[in-house]
């Protein structure tokens, strides 16, 4: 690996070290909630690494696993259920949700002040309007990376490509909370490499695999790819591996720093939603952000 | 007056018009209520003009005029009567409210579905999550006036100064909705003059009285000058006057099209306060958005 790589494994192993150690420092153990439904088995994946890492951290996880066919009415229950409950201090509710369950609206029941992945209408609106507030985890892991590798971000500009709201948005009024200047570009950009040459930090969040060529890179740049697509690849077992929305081969050279996929952004956004699940149980009890896991 | 100016007041006029006719072709009149707070003689002309602008358009007009010394707790019961009566359709708290009052849990109580400010934490949610909600004003007017000079907006590149949670922030995911790529500038900015050079459309909104040079503007760019300065004139009767942003004088022979100050986007702004209320009187009641209303 070369020396311009920037490590997300290692990132989010010192952020998750530093998550474990606020939850020692407090009187109370965070508790994680996360709301499961159906057989999905990459859900299932993605739910017991959660857990496994809040509980390595020192908090408190309940699990609510429901049929793939529960009612809606029933996963809107079980959310009031764990809103009402003193001791839970985050929610998830892992998504993809079955098809007769509308996201949206299971998503609007769950209690702002618990909501961890940042996704409720409140959550944006504390976002755009600057007031306290649980943000997106893996907007907020772009932002801990980018600090990581260039310390102050004042006056640089940040491209951000894509404008979706998981992602796009959000990693762009973060970066502007930082005090870059910040450019939104997407599918309707004209002269998109050019946009992407002046940036100081490139954020593509896409999903086109290797859509970034080296010649969109200002030399030096920050690289942070959120794009995880995975491609054909006959040369391995599978027959497939993962890429990003950087063709990395050809930009690695240009790039001041770069994340790799995976093992870049990826790794970050767990290590964020157990930062959340601290910073919520701090905010539900007025206490301070825990020391070193402001930003 | 030049030829590249954008007359703010007619299409303000034509605006109010375009509310009028929707009004005349529902079934109901909507009607926007208004909380006025004490006696700041500013807010009382602003809250005069709204009122006569929302008769004009053939709405009903509810005032709440309160004492200066009324308690943060009587305010609230206000909004709250308001938002509990099924008559009304939008609420306006005057700003600023006095001293001891907390304007932000006061608008926190405002029902999103009557905020035709676009002030709650809410509204805020709905504009970053793209779901359909009220729209804060002046990026409203700003959005209409660049439509109006240039037709459709894909593609072209949007630079707005300022950061503002009322206009910078607002205006920039609204541009961004109608497919441009937006930059967001403000005081961290490096370059700032070159940033903005690059814009097709240039919305300066900070606050600085003729900050905006002749060399900060394309050739041909759309200027829509946001900032409302008294400076002081000694040639004026009253030793002072209105300016913009942008020093006009500059900047107009270098503009493709510039709103003047006063005349520009500030007889917008309750244009489209009187277009939101009509639009949340569609959405309560289920009803589409009346045609000349869409944007």
């Amino acid at each position: 690996m070369s020396g311009n790589l920037i490590d997300g494994k290692q990132v989010a192993a010192r952020l998750r070290n530093d998550v474990a150690v606020a939850v020692k420092s407090l009187a109370v153990t965070p508790t994680l909630a996360v709301v499961l439904v159906g057989d999905d088995p990459a859900s299932h994946v993605y739910v017991r690494n959660k857990i496994k890492f809040t509980r390595e951290t020192g908090m408190n996880s309940v699990e609510q696993r429901l049929p793939a066919d529960t009612s809606e009415d029933a996963v809107v229950e079980t959310v009031r259920a764990l809103n009402a409950d003193p001791d839970v201090d985050g929610i998830l509710v892992q998504l993809p949700l079955p098809d007769h369950i509308n996201s949206n609206r299971v998503i609007a029941e769950i209690d702002p002040d618990k909501d961890v992945d940042g996704l409720t209408e409140v959550s944006a609106g504390r976002l755009l309007l600057g007031k306290s507030g649980l943000r997106p985890c893996t907007p907020t892991g772009c932002v801990i990376l980018a600090k990581e590798t260039l310390g102050d971000l004042t006056g640089k500009h940040c491209v951000v490509i894509g404008r979706s709201i998981l992602v796009g948005k959000p990693t762009a009024l973060l970066f502007l909370e930082q005090n870059c200047t910040v450019t939104i570009a997407h599918s309707r950009t004209e002269n998109l490499s050019i946009v992407c040459r002046g940036a100081d930090i490139l954020i593509p969040a896409v999903g086109r695999p290797n859509m970034v060529k080296a010649d969109w890179i200002k030399a030096g740049a920050c690289v942070i790819d959120v794009g995880i697509n995975r491609i054909e690849d006959a040369s391995r077992k599978s027959g497939t591996r993962l890429v990003g929305d950087v063709d990395f081969a050809e930009a690695e050279p240009v790039a001041g720093a770069i994340t790799p996929v995976p093992g870049g952004v990826g790794p970050m956004t767990i290590a964020c939603l157990l930062r959340n699940t601290v910073l919520a149980a701090c905010a539900r009890r007025g206490l301070a952000v825990p020391d070193g896991l402001a930003i």
